[in-house]
C-alpha cells in the first residue's frame, strides 16, 4: 500500500526509500521535496541519474513564456546537483557499482538524507551522504552538505563540481529572458535570472569542511555557473563540503549586500547549527498544529505527519500576494496555479491553527478582486467572478483551449475557466468560516465585506429566471464533479450560491446597523442599497433541489435520469487515473451517472446539519456507488462524509486511501508534484469527520465517530482567539485551554449543550443523533 | 592519437567506438553525426544515457529566443530516442548489465550503427542494433531502425516507445513559440514547432517489421508526442521496428499531403531500400571528389574520408540562402554561425569539385549585401562590410557584449564583430578564385561584380591617411590571429584589402570595355565612375609591409617589437585549448609575440608566389615558433604552408595533427560540434600543399611536395569547366580528362610549361624552384 518505509529514531520520523528506485524517481522527488512555503526543492539525487526532473519552485515566481503559453510557476535554477569524480571515475548510482542506497525524508524537520555505498572499479568502497533542508528560520536559505568517506581510510583525491544551473526548463519551455552569473570574492557564486516582471537571484557558497582543497575554480557556462574543486581526503579518508544558498526574488527587496552577508554568516555557522535553528522552528509548527491519534499504525501516523509537513511547505507564511498551488512548490503540475480546493480543503487546517496565515490567503483573493471583476464583466455578469485558476495577479489563468486533439487537429475548449462558477462561492464559504472562527472584524472591514458583496452580486447576476417554475436557476455550468459538464442547477453550486448571497445580505444588514462608516464607504463603492432587493429576491426564488422520494438530492436537473456506467468497478480499481476516458469519450461520460468526485457528498461536508443523518447516509452511499474517485479530493471527502454519519467501515476504507494519495505504490502518480488539497483533506477528515468538529453560529459542535481501533485523538485548535486542546476517547471529550480564556464558548457535544470556560469534560451518548437544521437558506 | 578504431569491410569504411564510453559521449555524438547538408542529427545513443546532448539542426532554422540572446541554430525536436522495457526492466547502457557495445560511423555512406549486448536480471541475453542515416537522396528523410534479438530465441514481450520530442533546448534556451502535435490515421505522428519567422515540421511513422504488435498507442506530452507499443518477438526471439521521419521547414513549401505521402512511400519501401538509394548518392559524391593517396595508413585515410563525409554533411546543396556553419549541423557551437573560414577553408574544395554549389555559397553573401551595407554605414564606412558572424539574413550576428566577467561583473566587449575587417576581403578572394576557376560570367554579371565593388569601396573608405609616411593604413583592427587585438596595418589584412580593391578595379575596367550594359547598370547603382580614382589612389598608396632585414614580414606595426612568451611550449602541448588565457590576461597576451594562428602563414598560403621560397620558409618557421595553434585552423594552414615550401618534416607533423582535430583522444574537444573549416583545411593541405596545385591567371600550377612514404596521389578537379583527373607520384605528374576538353589549359608543372589538351604526362625536376611573382599588388 504505502511505497515507503517508516522509521522513528532520535526525535526523527523518517519516510524511507531503502534502495535505488529509478521507477519511483519522479514521484519521490515530489514526495520528499524540501519546502518552507517560500521555496520548494525537489528531492532529486545529488548525483546524476537517468530519469530525473530536478526542480526548484519559488512562491510567486510566475512567468508566461510565450503568447500561446499560460503563466506558470517557473522551474528555477537547480542547486542540488553534485558532480563527483574519484580515481578518474564519474560516480553515479547507475554508472558505478552501487552496494546500497537510502533516501529518506524526516517528516518532523523536513530534512532529506541520501546515502550511497559505492564500490569503485579499483574495489575501493566509498560512502557518500548528502543532507539538505529549506530553512524555516530564514525562508531564503537552502542548506546542503555532502560527506565522502573511503572505507579504507587514508588520502584520496576527489573532484567535486556543484553550482547554480539555470538551464532547467518547464518541460522544455525556458523562462529566463537572460541569466547573468557572478562570482564574489572567489567564494560566492550568483545567478540572476530575469523573468518578464520579476527576477530570481540565487547566491551559493561552498565550504570545504573536511579534507584539503588542492584547487578550486569557477566555471561559467550558458545560464550556469559551477565551482569545480579538487580535494584530498583527510587521514581518515574523509572529505566534506557544505553548500549554503540564498534564494530571493527582486520583489523581496533584499539588497545584494544583505544576501552576501546572510550567506557569509550561514557558512560560518555551518550546516549543523543552521539545522538546529531550523528544526526548532519546525518543532514550534508541529506543536501548534499537533495532532496525535493513539491506536493508528506507524504508517498511518507517518501519512498524517506527511500531510502536516507538506501543508507547512506549501503555505505562503510570508506574504498575502500568493496562495497555495495545487502541487504546492513540489512540481510543475497544474502550472503552480491556485484552485478552489485551496479554500475548501487546505484553508480549514490553517484557519484553526494559524488563523493569521489563513487571513493572508483570503487577502490574496482580495487583491485578485479587480481581476475577478474583469472576468465577470467579460462574461456579461456583474460583481466578481473569481478565476478558476489563479497565479499571482488574480486574473483568470485557465487557457481557453487545451492542446489540439491529436487525432482531429481541433482545439479542445477548456470549459473549467468559463463554466466552473462555484469557486466564487467557495471563497465566501472560507471567508465566513474565517469570520466565525476568528471574529476578526479588522479583516472584514478592510477586505471581507467587499469580497462577499462582489461575489454575491455575481451570483445574483448569473442566475436566470425560469418562467415555468417561477424560480431562479443557474444554467449550463460545471460543478466540482468535472465528469458532468454543461449541466443546469447543480445542487452544489446552487446551495453554495445561496449561502454566498445569504451571507452577504446578512453582512450588509449588520454593517448598515452597526458599522455605518464601513457601510457608507462600501455603499458608495458598490451601491449596496440597490443590491439588497436583488439579493432578497434571489434568496427567495433560487431553486434549491430537495431530496426526491428516494431521499436523494439530485446532483443536477438531469443526472438522475441518465444511465449508469455498468462496469464502473473496473475504473474504481484502475491504477491509472481517468482510465475511463480511454474507453469513453468525454461526451459519453457526461451522459452517464458516473462521477469523478461527488458534488453532493462535498456539499453535505460543508453543511453537516443540512439534512437528517439518515438522508446524509443515503446520499453518500448513492453517490459513492457512482463515483470513480478519479479526483484526489474524492477519498478524503468521502471519508469525512462517512465518518460524520458514523459509516465507519466506509470511512476507514476511504481514509486509508486518502492517506496514501501521494505515497502509495503507484509510481506514475505525484510525479509532477504532491496533491496539496488532498493533504488538507486528511486534516479535514480527521477533525471534521472523525472528531466531528463544526463551529457555526458561535457554537462548537463535537460529534466524534472514531474507528474502533483508535484509543484517542488529541489536537489543538484556535477558536475565537482561544487555543483549545482537545482530547477525545470513545466515551469522553475533554477540552482544555492553556491560558485564561476571555469569554465562554457554547459547546454542543454529541447533542448535549455545554459552556466552555477553560476546562470541560463531557461523556455524552455518542450514538445520539445531533440536532440538525438547514443552514444553507435561512 | 586517434580515439576511434577503423575497419574496412564490404564496401564500408567504419570509424568505430568499441565500448561504451560516456566520457567521449558528447564528442562522439558530434563526430558520428548523420548530416546531409539539410539536417544534422547528433549520434546520441537510442537509449538514454547519463551524459548526452541529443540534437537535430536544420540548415537555415535559426531563431533568436530573447532580446539579450543572439540568433542561433535551433536544437530541433529529437527523433533518436527509444525507450525500451523488457520483462519490466528499463533497458539503458548504464542501468542494465552491458556485455558489449559498439557504435560506428560508415565514412562512405554516413550510416550509424550502434549495437548492444545486454544481460537482463533474469540472465537472458538481448542484442539490440540501431541503424540510422540522413538521406542524401531525399534530404528531408531520416531513417532509423531498431532490431531486438533474444539469444535464447522464442517469444518475449517488449515495450517500445519513440516519437518526436520538442522539449530539447539550446543549453536551456527554448525557441519554439508553440509546438502542436498531431496523429494522422493512427500511424503518423507530427509536431509543428513555431519559430519567430519560420516553423519546423517533423512527421514520423513507425513500422513494426518483426514480431507481433500486441498494442500501440499515441501519447501526447508537452511539446512531445510518442508512440508506445507492446510487441511480442517472433519464434526466433526477434522484433524490429523501422522509424521513418520527414523533416521540413515552412519555407521549404512542402504541403502536408506531400509530407504524408513521402513518409507513407518511404515506410513501404523500407529501411534497406532507402539505404541503398541513399548509398548510391553518397557513392556519386565520393566519386566526384575522389582523393586517393597510396602510402598513407588506414587511420589517415579514415581521417581524410571523415573530412569528406562531413564536408558533404555541412554543405547546403539545396539552397543559396544558407552557408556553412563553423560546426556544420553537428552541434550548438558558435550558434550555427558562418565565419570567414567558410570562404577560405571550405569553399576551395567545393570550388574544384562542385563549382555550382560553391557558387551558391557566394550567392548567400550576395543576399547578405544589404546587411553588409548597413554594417558599413553604421561604422561610418561606405560600401559593404560583411558580418563577422552571419546566420541567415546576412546581418551582423556577433553580440556586442559577451557574458559578464564573473569576477568584475563588467560586460566584455566582443571586438571581432567590430574590428575583424578581413572577412570582407576573404569573400572577394573566394569570389575571384571562383571566377578564375569557373569563368562563370553569368554569376559575375548577376552577383559577383556587385559584391566586389561594394567590398572594395569598404576598404577604400576605412583606410586612413598617414601624413608622416604618406601612405594609407588600416588601423585599430584584428587580423585572423585573435591573440593580437587593436593593431595597426595587419599584414594579412592590408594585403587582402589591396587584393580586393585591385580585383574590383580590374573588374570595373574590364566591364567598362567589354560589358557596357553591365557596367551601366552597376555604375547607376554604385557610381562606379567616381570610385575608380579612389581605388587607384588606394592601390598606389596603401601600406604593404615588406620583409624586414631578417626577411620577416611584420604581422603588424608593433608585433616584432613585443617580448616573446617564454614558456610557449607548455601551451603548445596543452590538451586544453587556449590554456594560455588561464595564466595570462587577454591584455597581457596582446602585448607579447604569441599567436593563436599565424596571419602571415595564412597570407602566404593564399598568395604562394608572393615572395621567394626562401623567404616563405623563413616566415613560416619564424611565426610557427610563436604560434600556440589554439585555433583549429592553425595546423592545416601550417601544414599547407610547409608542404608548399617542401619543409616536409614540419608539413607531415602538422598534417598529422590537422587530421585528428575532431577525432583525437581529447574528450573535451568537438563536444559542441565538429570543426568545419579544419576539415576543409585537410583538403586544402592535400591539394594546395602536398600536390602544390594553384590556378591563377589561366595557368594551372602543379608543384608537388609529397611525403616520402606516399607513393601517389590521385584526385579529380574541375578547372575551367573541365573535370581533370590528377595522378601524381614522386617523379611524375599525369593529367587526364575523361571527356573531350573544349579549350586547352596552360599548365606549369614544377616550373616547366605545358599545354593540357586532354592528356598530359610530365616528369619535371621536382626540386626546381617554381617561378614567383607578386600577385597581391601587381
Amino acid at each position: 500500500m504505502i511505497h515507503y518505509d517508516t522509521e522513528k529514531q532520535n526525535g526523527r520520523f523518517w519516510l524511507k526509500e531503502n534502495e535505488f528506485c529509478p521507477r519511483f524517481e519522479l514521484k519521490t522527488e515530489s514526495v520528499f521535496a524540501q519546502c518552507n512555503g517560500y521555496m520548494g526543492v525537489r528531492a532529486a539525487h545529488p548525483l546524476s541519474v537517468l530519469e530525473e526532473n530536478r526542480g526548484m519552485f519559488l512562491c510567486g515566481a510566475f512567468d508566461r513564456a510565450y503568447e500561446d503559453e499560460v503563466t506558470e510557476l517557473v522551474n528555477c535554477p537547480d542547486l542540488t546537483w553534485f558532480g563527483l569524480e574519484i580515481e578518474g571515475e564519474a560516480i553515479h548510482p547507475e554508472g558505478t557499482k552501487l552496494l546500497s542506497c537510502t533516501r529518506k525524508l524526516d517528516l518532523f524537520s523536513g530534512e532529506l538524507q541520501i546515502s550511497y555505498l559505492f564500490e569503485l572499479k579499483s574495489g575501493t568502497k566509498v560512502q557518500i551522504i548528502n543532507r539538505r533542508f529549506a530553512s524555516k528560520d530564514d525562508i531564503h536559505l537552502f542548506a546542503q552538505d555532502l560527506q565522502i568517506k573511503f572505507s579504507d581510510g587514508g588520502r584520496h583525491e576527489i573532484s567535486i563540481k556543484t553550482g547554480i544551473n539555470g538551464q532547467r526548463t518547464n518541460s522544455g519551455v525556458s523562462h529566463f529572458r537572460k541569466a547573468d552569473c557572478r562570482v564574489y570574492e572567489r567564494r560566492q557564486m550568483e545567478m540572476r535570472g530575469e523573468l518578464s516582471d520579476n527576477a530570481v537571484t540565487v547566491l551559493s557558497e561552498c565550504s570545504f569542511r573536511k579534507g584539503d582543497v588542492l584547487s578550486t575554480d569557477f566555471v561559467l557556462g550558458r545560464r550556469c555557473i559551477h565551482e569545480s574543486a579538487v580535494l584530498c581526503t583527510d587521514e581518515d579518508g574523509e572529505a566534506a563540503v557544505e553548500k549554503i544558498t540564498y534564494v530571493c526574488q527582486s520583489e523581496d527587496g533584499v539588497s545584494q549586500e544583505s544576501r552576501k552577508t546572510a550567506v557569509t554568516r550561514a557558512v560560518r555557522e555551518g550546516y549543523d547549527h543552521l539545522f538546529r535553528v531550523h528544526a526548532a522552528s519546525m518543532n514550534e509548527y508541529r506543536d501548534t498544529c499537533s495532532l496525535r491519534i493513539d491506536g493508528i499504525s506507524e504508517e498511518e501516523e507517518a501519512a498524517v505527519c506527511f500531510a502536516q509537513y507538506h501543508i507547512q511547505g506549501m503555505t505562503p507564511w510570508h506574504t498575502n500576494r500568493s496562495s497555495i498551488a495545487a502541487k504546492g512548490l513540489t512540481g510543475e503540475g497544474y502550472k503552480g496555479h491556485v484552485f478552489w480546493d485551496t479554500e475548501l480543503f487546505i484553508f480549514p487546517s490553517l484557519l484553526f491553527t494559524y488563523p493569521k496565515t489563513a487571513r493572508k490567503l483570503l487577502e490574496f483573493r482580495y487583491y485578485g478582486l479587480d481581476g475577478a471583476r474583469n472576468k465577470a464583466r467579460s462574461y456579461g455578469f456583474s460583481g466578481a467572478m473569481f478565476p478558476w485558476e489563479a497565479a499571482k495577479s488574480g486574473e483568470e489563468e485557465t487557457p481557453l483551449y487545451a492542446a489540439l486533439n491529436i487525432y482531429t487537429g481541433k482545439a479542445n475548449k477548456v470549459w473549467s475557466g468559463i463554466k466552473e462558477y462555484h469557486v466564487t462561492a467557495d471563497i465566501v464559504y472560507a471567508l465566513n468560516q474565517y469570520y466565525e472562527v476568528t471574529e476578526d472584524q479588522d479583516f472584514m472591514d478592510r477586505y471581507g465585506y467587499e469580497i462577499a458583496f462582489e461575489a454575491a452580486q455575481f451570483w445574483a447576476s448569473c442566475a436566470k429566471w425560469d418562467e415555468d417554475h417561477k424560480k431562479y436557476g443557474i444554467y449550463d455550468i460545471i460543478g466540482p464533479d468535472e465528469y458532468t459538464e454543461h449541466i443546469d442547477n447543480n445542487a452544489y453550486t446552487n446551495y453554495m450560491a445561496a449561502y454566498c448571497v445569504k451571507t452577504a445580505k446578512k453582512y450588509a444588514e449588520n454593517i448598515r446597523q452597526e458599522r455605518p462608516d464601513v457601510y457608507k464607504r462600501l455603499d458608495q463603492m458598490l451601491n449596496l442599497h440597490e443590491r439588497f432587493d436583488t439579493w432578497k429576491e434571489f434568496l427567495e426564488l433560487i431553486y434549491l433541489p430537495v431530496p426526491d422520494n428516494q431521499g436523494i438530492i439530485p446532483q443536477d436537473d438531469t443526472f438522475l435520469s441518465k444511465p449508469l456506467l455498468k462496469n464502473i468497478e473496473k475504473y474504481k480499481k484502475s491504477q491509472v487515473k481517468q482510465a475511463v476516458l480511454l474507453d469513453y469519450s468525454r461526451d459519453e461520460i457526461v451522459d452517464m451517472q458516473v462521477l469523478k468526485q461527488a458534488d453532493v457528498v462535498m456539499l453535505l461536508n460543508l453543511f453537516p446539519h443540512m439534512i437528517s443523518e439518515d438522508l446524509v447516509r443515503k446520499n453518500v452511499l448513492f453517490y459513492e456507488s457512482r463515483t470513480i474517485h478519479d479526483s484526489s479530493l474524492s477519498y478524503c471527502a468521502h471519508a469525512q462524509a462517512c465518518a460524520a454519519i458514523g459509516a465507519m467501515d466506509l470511512a476507514e476504507d476511504f481514509f486509508a486511501k486518502s492517506l496514501v494519495i501521494d505515497i502509495d505504490d503507484n509510481p506514475y502518480d505525484s510525479t509532477d508534484g504532491i496533491h496539496s488539497a488532498s493533504l488538507g483533506g486528511v486534516w479535514n477528515c480527521l477533525i471534521f469527520g472523525f472528531a466531528g468538529i463544526h463551529y457555526e453560529g458561535g457554537i462548537l459542535y463535537v460529534q466524534p465517530h472514531m474507528p474502533e481501533s483508535w484509543k484517542s485523538m488529541e489536537f489543538k485548535l484556535e477558536i475565537a482567539g482561544e487555543p483549545i486542546r482537545f482530547y477525545i476517547t470513545s466515551d469522553k471529550v475533554s477540552l482544555l485551554s492553556e491560558t485564561d480564556i476571555s469569554h465562554p464558548i457554547n459547546v454542543n457535544i454529541g447533542g448535549q449543550e455545554y459552556v466552555f470556560t477553560g476546562r470541560l469534560e463531557a461523556e455524552p451518548d455518542m450514538e445520539r443523533e445531533s440536532s440538525r437544521f438547514n443552514v444553507a437558506v435561512s
